[in-house]
């Protein structure tokens, strides 16, 4: 599958040097705005922009010699005329939307252009299911570029995910065109270790001339960072403070800042910048995560720059960050990130550089939105049955797959309990007296202890994990379940009551995946997730509402964490401390073993 | 043949995770010097280098850590670390020397990255010269890429080359390992006008994912200028004035200013940076063409530099503009320009950022110069003989075919003349009445002309084209010919005797090429120069001091051009106005017509 709507540049240059000549007409010129731009790092007013065979053809003073009786002239009325946004690293699945409808839901924020790393489909799916979210990718109006995921599963040997990735599953994905280079490289012990299988990835993703993403989630910026550096990995989002993106950027990576919904990593680091005075060409903004709701309430790229700029950065070093220096890391300043002839025509009309509402965004060439309505099809892959059909539970499960039976003779037990630990990913390994009761171990919510179960969807084993989790507060009889489970995706179950727990982990078997919210043995909210369990084909209006009433249910229940829900789907992201679940049991993520559940017995 | 001395990153990777982790010893430790940080475009004291396997593989304040006790250190005793330079366009045959002998010459000035466009042995022997020029390229211990020249013919039906380049050899040429991009795209008319050939190497090195280099040679930064940027070239050398520097990066190219031995482009451009502030980092500095006489006696990229920082330029922002900036350009930016892990280890040590005294220079983790000194072997490439002969004349000239035998009965002609300018690559055409001796058009010393003629020496043709130019104060009986003749570089033959004429280019048929100098049938200089008459192989001082003692012998025979061998080589650039001459005749270069030698009679 080819990129939609967008023929190479040497297939366009004839008819673009026709236009810039003044030999042909433009199919649409922009009249009288002011050129930003990026390469010099100038504002220059009372331009025009002349696009042909959606690329820029002209961009001069004066481009009336392009404009024939059939060219659509926009006038820009001196508005500020921007290159499209890029967002340099991301995860589509993150906004629980398919590709096409996350595309459809930032098009109006003014992003053209995605770096997307589908490493949770990966999980699920293998390099199937990558290819289908690069079909999907390269189908839509703006340019979705994928980086071939790299760590699948995370934790060799601590988790069983749905399929695998291998270096040779890399070296082919190199070939496929909208593969851009190689998702984060999050195993950094691995790169630091010289793991054959992780540098196989890397140099796979060398030879193929193309970008190898990094991901180096550790405040040590010792010899262990410079043998990750020495490994390859050419940029890294995982710092959070101005330290962390010096030294990188010192070491020849490019420092990626994010804000996500939950990343708050550019204040603490673009000081680099703005205050110790760097240059900022190595220096790159993205949004890593970004929930539904904030790209329906908040905005994408364009949250990023405002808040950049909010920051003290200059507005034009800013949009550097997310255009020409995202497009000069991935090998693409000759494609796009700046509003320069031979480049895909990816413009926003903005009246203001520092508030910078998006009013008119271009993408190759066609207006696509206008004032926030996005004015464009995106195309939906048909995703098939394989796809649509992944929550393999083997069998209906009832509240006795939940019972943890306690050692005979036990009246109380001491387990290990996942201590769930406000605004933070790592948890701590809690050590908890439970009560016996018939022979079966019980929660107790006098301690917020509930159970915790990882029920293996990949492959219909029918296998259930049970273990304990305390921090959410939760009351009553209730049950959470969620197929949304870093990074293998299985299935969270947590709740109060066995019953509640069944009903919510079928109702997820039944409707495909998602995430479901029980109380009293009733539903109290559900967002269908059926591709993969981890996305929606619908609108992310649509899903960004049922995603609110799933945390209000959360709320309903007892739950007063902040961000309930991400702390719900990482119980089983074994690569973080302190103490995790997989399918495998229960692993302690500070010696990477798995751990017996019970301890011991009164 | 595979680039010589040098593993990829991957090859080396875990190698170099093992050094930078502490796991294995360096080759070799640099302690204690001033690390200068062309990304960040910082200078940071008392850091050390670790290289291993020709690669950085740690950089930090202390690299005791890589050292065992085969390592070899180096006390950099607080001297500036800073990459080794990079020459971002540039033509070897400039230099009448080798690729291993232009190495050999500025490996002591701390170039250790060349981009080379073998245009001129391309007009001579076609892809075949451009591969063996490539090939000893590759076997240097400095790193030399090929920019496959693009315009062989420069003129096409105004002159014959020995060969002619298509976008086929393109196409084949961008898979060869040291092809790094298409040679300056000189026919900018022909950009211009969509020229399908021109459009297709283009395009061939586009699909190759490699870097189009431009030569737009015009003042217009109109409608045309902006065409030939649509057109797809990445770069350009030609511009001249602020105006032009900034037009280009504007437009998303790269502006190569430069300071060649008779290029002087870098002070009245790079007052776009100094004075207008514009972002500097699409602004790179190159040679374009430098003589042997200026490698021994002023240096190379060192003397750019020095001289940039002279002009008003940050050190290291000059730095950034023949390090970084280059390999950036160069898709490269991974691999060398900075000092950085995982980079080739190409380093120089200096006491002095102004001055920039080359005091010691690494190259792929190899000490190669100190002080001036090369230390290290250049390999010579096995020239075939194909490369060695190819002075074909055919015959044994005598100096009745330099005879321009004048209408019946004339007494005196009008005769269309080449007007040398001093200074400047134009010339004038211009009309002269000269005398009619025997039925024979002589020159006239009172109004310095005397006779030009050129010799066919690729085909054996036997064809002489015989006119007149002006400008070059010759007296007395004299000869000067060339076999470098741009671009199609037969020979060329100017004299005030028909016999001296004729001992010159019977001298150079003998010799297999170069340039010579008769005085009243005597030799007074030649410089023999091998490789398709374009170079030798001799060391850079000995083609210095015979190309100097030709200079001194055109000055005995009464010029006093300032470049007056370069004026006599240029003569024959049919792309260049007003007047030239080529193998098919007299030439126009306003109307690119040929054109009569002589105008009318009395």
């Amino acid at each position: 599958m080819e990129q939609t709507n967008i023929k190479t540049w040497a297939e366009c240059a004839p008819r673009l040097v026709a236009v810039a000549a003044g030999r042909a007409p433009a199919d649409r010129v922009i009249q009288n705005g002011q050129w930003v731009n990026v390469h010099t790092r100038e504002i220059l007013p009372n331009h025009d922009i002349a696009i042909a065979s959606g690329r820029i053809a002209f961009v001069g003073p004066d481009a009336s010699h392009c404009i024939g009786p059939e060219t659509d002239v926009t006038q820009a009325d001196g508005r500020f005329m921007i290159p499209g946004l890029c967002d340099a690293h991301m995860h589509i699945e993150s906004g629980m939307l398919t590709p096409a409808e996350f595309a459809r839901a930032v098009i109006p924020h003014g992003t053209t252009s995605m770096f997307t790393d589908p490493h949770e489909i990966a999980n699920v799916l293998g390099l199937h299911g990558v290819r289908m979210m690069h079909d999907e990718a390269l189908m839509q109006p703006i340019n979705i570029f994928t980086q071939m995921p790299s760590c699948a599963p995370s934790a060799p040997g601590l988790e069983t995910t749905g399929y695998e990735i291998s270096p040779n599953d890399v070296a082919e994905a190199m070939h496929w065109p909208g593969i851009i280079g190689l998702g984060e490289m999050m195993n950094f012990p691995g790169v630091i270790n010289a793991d054959p299988k992780m540098l196989a990835e890397i140099a796979a993703t060398q030879a193929a001339g193309k970008t190898v993403g990094g991901h180096y989630a550790s405040p040590d910026l010792g010899p262990n960072f410079a043998a990750y550096v020495a490994g390859g990995p050419a940029d890294d989002h995982e710092g959070t403070c101005e330290a962390d993106a010096i030294a990188r950027v010192r070491q020849g990576m490019r420092s990626m800042m994010r804000l996500g919904s939950a990343w708050y990593d550019v204040e603490t680091q673009i000081t680099a910048v703005t205050e110790k005075g760097l240059d900022p060409r190595n220096f790159i903004l993205c949004t890593d995560d970004c929930h539904s709701g904030t790209l329906v309430n908040d905005g994408h790229m364009n949250r990023v720059v405002r808040h950049a700029i909010s920051c003290g950065c200059d507005p034009v070093v800013a949009l550097q960050m997310a255009t020409l220096n995202t497009a000069t890391h991935f090998g693409l300043e000759r494609e796009l990130g700046s509003i320069t002839p031979g480049r895909r025509a990816d413009i926003i009309l903005t009246s203001d550089l520092t508030a910078l509402p998006i009013e008119h965004v271009i993408a190759r060439g066609m207006t696509v939105a206008i004032d926030g309505k996005g004015l464009v099809d995106c195309p939906h892959y048909d995703w098939p049955d394989a796809a649509r059909n992944t929550v393999h539970l083997g069998r209906h499960l009832g509240a006795s797959d939940f019972i943890i039976k306690a050692p005979a003779g036990a009246n109380t037990v001491q387990a290990n309990v996942i201590g769930v630990i406000e605004n933070q990913a790592p948890t701590k390994a809690l050590t908890a007296t439970l009560p016996v009761e018939n022979g079966i171990v019980e929660g107790d919510l006098k301690t917020d202890t509930c159970q915790i179960a990882l029920v293996e969807r990949h492959r219909a084993t029918g296998g259930v994990t049970n273990a304990f989790v305390s921090g959410f507060g939760y009351v009553g009889d209730m049950a959470m379940a969620s197929t949304v489970a870093h990074d293998s995706h299985h299935m969270i179950v947590v709740g109060t009551s066995r019953e509640n727990m069944a009903l919510a982990a079928n109702r997820l078997g039944d409707v495909g995946g998602g995430v479901v919210v029980f109380k009293d043995g009733e539903e109290l909210a559900l967002v269908e997730l059926p591709i993969a369990g981890l996305m929606s084909d619908r609108p992310a209006t649509e899903v960004a509402e049922k995603a609110q009433a799933m945390m209000n249910a959360m709320q309903d229940c007892g739950c007063s964490l902040n961000n309930a829900y991400m702390q719900h789907s990482l119980l089983a992201l074994v690569v973080i401390p302190e103490l995790r679940i997989s399918d495998l049991g229960l692993v302690d993520v500070r010696s990477f073993e798995k751990i017996d559940l019970l301890k011991g017995t009164t």
